[in-house]
């Protein structure tokens, strides 16, 4: 969750816990041994654990042994992306390279965003304006989900001069039925010489669901006041952002 | 459902019956039997129904008797709402009033939002802009849900001389798992003219949470380029409404 707020990530970690998940920080899996069916596992940090399954995800990396990148003399960074200019161009103008192989967010939407303006910059008679990458909505899948748009508190802080932090955090009206402890973050953060909202961030059922629409809003620019003169639907989680009043910190 | 897109009503009734709702128009209950453990409901159309539950919602009046608005000499329209202007004072200027007992949508958050604005009106260094009643969202929760912001698709046709209509309709990507055939719909009106999106509607799972962040868009009026250079959060329904590249009709 590096690069997340850490709000959310702390919030996050405490949900899961709260779930029963165990979750081990700064360790990596040394090695996996087979034991009656199931797996004991070494990580780096001495600890042993007897466990059913492992799901090692290592992340990925974009697919292009064997494409003739050498042949050409296309080298790559030392991330092992291809660098290119703001037209996807590489270093021969005539190779195009986008998405995943490329820096910036390993995002299927964002590859999606960069092939429309590929064909924009190239082929429209009018010349686009670059992609924002700061404004990149984003979700994480965990439970409880995490969306996210825009610039972290810690980000924020560094960014502007004086920003303002709103937030929330309550037990969705639908868990006083379910029974569930299970709590939502909500949080918005704003430059506060400009009243713009640079931030949002939701810990909790739908938060991608949610974050989409708002990250319309974030994108464009628009300020807490247009936030708040808009009318809430009630009775939704996603209400909360519309109705912040009360300053958190600064 | 009067005043909604027709488009959505349409979607909805057809996504009930195939739940299995048998729905009724333009009938009324005429007389309710007890019968063995149930109810006889005869309606006026001359049907007959053996059911076993019988919730007739029959609207919302104001809790307003033995107020003394008669002593006062305050009358009610025909709708039976006290009439108001704009600072939310009734014909005796110290008498304010707002919410369901005022015309205007009967929905909680508007009822908030001119509170805030009446506290506004009267007590602020300066006088807020008037609350813009044509962009409040709101959602039904029927099953699916219906979220809905800003003119349907006939209003938004007779206010604007060209509008253009975008709209999907999909099965959820997590319905492949769960075998559901719930299909979803989403769609924006456009004025042509100016780029602005006047109405979004949807019709699906979590369809109030997701128009929440598109209100703040429309109430803004944000352009449907503005809602085209939003990156989509994948895989969400919400995506949707920043990928809609087709156009449906003129």
């Amino acid at each position: 969750m590096k690069g997340f707020d850490q709000q959310v990530r702390e919030f996050t970690r405490a949900e899961m816990e709260r779930k029963g998940v165990n979750l081990h920080f700064n360790t990596n899996i040394e090695r996996i041994e087979p034991s009656q069916g199931a797996y004991t596992v070494h990580l780096t940090n001495g600890d042993v654990l007897e466990v059913d399954v492992v799901l090692a995800a290592t992340g990925r990396k974009a697919n292009i042994r064997d494409l003739g990148l050498e042949a050409l003399g296309l080298g790559l960074d030392d991330a092992g992306k291809i660098p290119v200019n703001e037209r996807f161009e590489t270093a021969l103008p005539s190779v195009l390279a986008l998405g995943d192989l490329t820096a910036g967010p390993e995002l299927t939407p964002v590859a999606l965003a960069e092939a429309m303006q590929l064909v924009d910059v190239h082929f429209a008679d009018t010349a686009p304006k670059p992609l924002d990458y700061t404004t990149i909505p984003t979700a994480v899948f965990c439970h409880p989900n995490i969306g996210t748009v825009g610039l972290s508190e810690e980000a924020a802080r560094e960014k502007f001069a004086n920003i303002r932090v709103y937030s929330t955090d309550f037990r969705a009206m639908k868990h006083t039925l379910s029974g569930s402890q299970e709590r939502t973050l909500m949080k918005l953060i704003v430059d506060d010489a400009t009243d713009v909202v640079v931030g949002a961030h939701m810990v909790g059922d739908d938060a991608g669901e949610i974050i989409q629409g708002i990250a319309i809003a974030v994108r464009a620019g628009l300020t807490k006041q247009d936030f708040d003169r808009t009318v809430g639907i009630h009775p939704t989680g996603a209400e909360e952002f519309v109705t912040l009043r009360t300053l958190t910190r600064t």
